[in-house]
């Protein structure tokens, strides 16, 4: 078992909590990163907050960012969420909801963190499958990131610190994301997933996200705690 | 001359503002983006706004960013700025002022916006020489950050947007970066350097970025026009 810190990048979905309790059954001590950019709810801050500590993360930041005043997403913006799509119609385009530049943004300020506190790790629930429409969650992108990395900190160019990216979940379907994290006693009853929640936090069913998750659960063959939690059974 | 767009990173310092002026008289439509990122003094972001005007950006953005939060620099904490170093001495470590992933994150922020407006372009005014003890000023790092960038975004891996990295000054002394400028008819008195001011805003004289500016103007054999302004002379 290891003993090293590493940064976690922890949105409140299945994929980032998966990957929480895959770090955290290697030993490593957590340092769990989440941000608020603009997205249209809190409730997935609330999950990560919980996610974190489940897995007794040393330290929860929670960052603003101006991605509002950039633009371009309809995560951050007014533009229109898509809704009641066919699951075969997700990951063929790259849909309103991608954010410029967002894993640049968020892995730039782990790594910044991972330097201050001397982690070599920083964990990301990138997926390469289900979510194959977003550029920046493919195996090139990541493997570009951490070579960059490695030339921009005194740690690492002064050699005392060596970053690793690591995502474990890249090329698993959401299926096999939730089987892992059942696996590893993961509770996804904390975990949030949708885009666009109705007001009081419940999801909207027919988002993407909110889609990739339904059918995750269906094809791992168990509910979604998530909803069986709600529904009060 | 081009008419492209170029995002340009500006501090409001002698680099950015010098290479404001370059990529204006290259004809791009200037898009200018500033951080409001914990740092002591908020004099150099009224000195981004004029040299933005002066250079007729199309918009000027400044963004608020919580590095404070994370650390690890005498900029965004109360960390002591070094004071009265002999110029020998600066560049040969790095000195306490690095601000971890500095650069990543506003390159990255700038990629964003890049995407976001069509821009193929980014300028920043890193330089390897008079600072040569931060990382994310060198050529391996700016080449990686290039090479990333390409594979981030969703119009990158389509195929639609070319990102380029631009440095112009990486590779002039300070006093080389002041005689470009004075060649484009820059107006340093527009400019802010300090990294302590006194409260009205007068620089400390003693900080590396002060001795680095008169260094430079001592040998472009010119004198400093923000001294020559605020002496009255």
């Amino acid at each position: 078992m290891s003993s090293s810190k590493a940064v976690v990048l922890c949105s409140g979905g299945i994929d980032s909590t998966t990957v929480m309790a895959i770090a955290y059954h290697q030993g490593y001590d957590l340092y769990s990163l989440s941000f608020r950019y603009g997205q249209r709810h809190a409730i997935e801050l609330e999950a990560a907050a919980q996610v974190s500590a489940r897995y007794h993360a040393r330290q929860h930041l929670v960052l603003d960012l101006p991605l509002a005043h950039i633009g371009g997403s309809a995560l951050t913006t007014s533009l229109s969420i898509p809704k009641g799509r066919a699951y075969s119609a997700i990951g063929t385009d790259i849909p309103p909801t991608y954010v410029p530049a967002r894993n640049t943004i968020f892995l730039s300020f782990a790594l910044a963190w991972a330097e201050v506190i001397g982690a070599q790790d920083i964990f990301i629930g990138a997926n390469a499958v289900d979510y194959s429409g977003y550029p920046d969650c493919r195996e090139e992108y990541l493997a570009a990131f951490e070579h960059m990395a490695n030339h921009a900190l005194k740690a690492t160019v002064e050699g005392s610190l060596r970053i690793h990216i690591r995502a474990p979940l890249l090329n698993l379907s959401k299926a096999q994301i939730i089987a892992t994290g059942i696996s590893y006693g993961v509770d996804y009853a904390l975990t949030h997933s949708c885009y666009d929640p109705l007001p009081d936090g419940v999801p909207c069913g027919r988002c993407d996200s909110c889609i990739l998750r339904a059918k995750g659960f269906q094809e791992a063959g168990i509910p979604d705690p998530a909803l069986v939690k709600r529904s009060g059974v």
